[in-house]
């Protein structure tokens, strides 16, 4: 403890909200402001050195969250409250900074991942309301059947290949997830998926929320998701829903990664 | 019923959502994008003539609405839920059309209101959830206490002279008004003022709100409002909250005008 080489790294786990539409997704790319850069550059500006942040997921373009987690390593004791204010007040006003708590040397946002939450909000109304029109989708196409969708829904839990429903260009190991819950109920003029899983495949949300749309308008039958996730062929299923409606709600953690040591 | 001359005009009321944000205000004006001059525009195209919508209250540039009230006159007999629709998708995603009925004839949206209830989302935390940033307001200067602003807030109920609380460049005849409701409660990080009257003078939820927030941060003496009260000067008041926490909630009718004949 005679100086900071007794420490010399410690790793912190945040807690971020974001409102997606401005930004082009999590990740940092060539061209393009995104959330992980936001952070990257703040958190450069007040550690005075260049420091990378790892999400637990990359949410695409215009994808919202309410609970993305993230870690980064800071290079000595650092009063974490007093850095989450001084990051929320360099931050945009898309972006906040929820939580920021130490986490046990070697916490991974992402490997150490053992679920998601996920939440999709599809308008069943022609306009949505003013105030939540940037946080929903409509999709084309006439009233929806929720039976119908969760028949098909209930199909698609457990432990499947979702390769039907994984967009172009994910480089992954296998396409093989566990779905551990799939909701759908119908609030207002709104109505809500709720899915959660051991992890999801890159546009997987997004293009099982569009075919389970086309069961509810008829134009698919509720029991062909069997048939279509042995297919593995992403021609098979139902167009990508747009992404404002998404919003990653909560990132879960077995005990021993939840990481207050 | 021969032909249109038997019923040639029919008055509608609509309630009109808004988020204010982009708009300068309610009310039409030379230099401005406003949420009146959206409406009639939308009208003029739909009904073919020039249409002069009238609101039960002239919101601010920035201030938002969840239940505007409005008249109009169109020259028949509408389908009124067809109108709807299409004035909805005439407008900007900011505005919404929440309803659209037949009025007595004669009725009037401002003339006939009999009370108005206003909302004001105060941030009590330095940063706003990136989804409620636009709909609430922050003002430096402290910590609350709750305690002292309700104590204030009941001196200023009932009938009174609030022109320590109205705006320059406003041409009232009077500017007595009775406050029936002062409410303000803490949820998570926000403080809500739940304000009803018979009528609202120019700014002056908002002058109450900013001389409220130096009540609750020990600037003023909670039993200070009658006395200022009788000053009837604006200088003694505190300062104008911002527009962005305030939402016009509801247009209160008595019965004779609520209108659907």
């Amino acid at each position: 403890m005679v100086n900071g080489l007794m420490n010399p790294e410690s790793t912190l786990r945040m807690i971020v909200a974001y409102v997606g539409t401005p930004f082009s997704g999590w990740q940092i790319q060539p061209n393009g402001d995104t959330i992980q850069e936001r952070l990257e550059t703040a958190l450069a500006r007040l550690l005075r050195q260049s420091t990378h942040v790892t999400g637990a997921g990359r949410t695409d373009a215009g994808v919202h969250a309410r609970g993305q987690v993230a870690h980064f390593e800071v290079p000595r004791a650092q009063v974490v409250e007093d850095l989450r204010r001084a990051l929320n007040s360099l931050l945009p006003k898309e972006i906040r900074v929820e939580k920021l708590t130490r986490a046990r040397p070697g916490f991974h946002a992402r490997n150490d991942a053992t679920g998601k939450h996920y939440r999709y909000l599809l308008l069943a109304a022609r306009k949505a309301s003013p105030f939540m029109a940037p946080f929903v989708a409509r999709m084309s196409g006439g009233p929806l059947e929720l039976a119908r969708m969760r028949e098909a829904g209930r199909q698609l839990l457990g432990e499947h290949d979702f390769a039907a429903f994984c967009g172009a260009g994910s480089a992954v190991r296998s396409t093989c997830r566990r779905l551990t819950r799939l909701e759908i109920v119908r609030r207002g003029d709104t109505i809500i998926f709720d899915m959660e899983g051991n992890g999801f495949l890159r546009h997987q949300i997004r293009n099982m929320v569009g075919t389970l749309v086309e069961v509810g308008q008829g134009k698919r039958a509720p029991l062909s998701m069997t048939a279509l996730l042995r297919t593995r062929d992403r021609q098979q299923a139902g167009a990508t829903a747009p992404a404002s409606g998404l919003c990653l709600m909560q990132v879960h953690y077995g005990s021993r990664a939840e990481g207050r040591s």
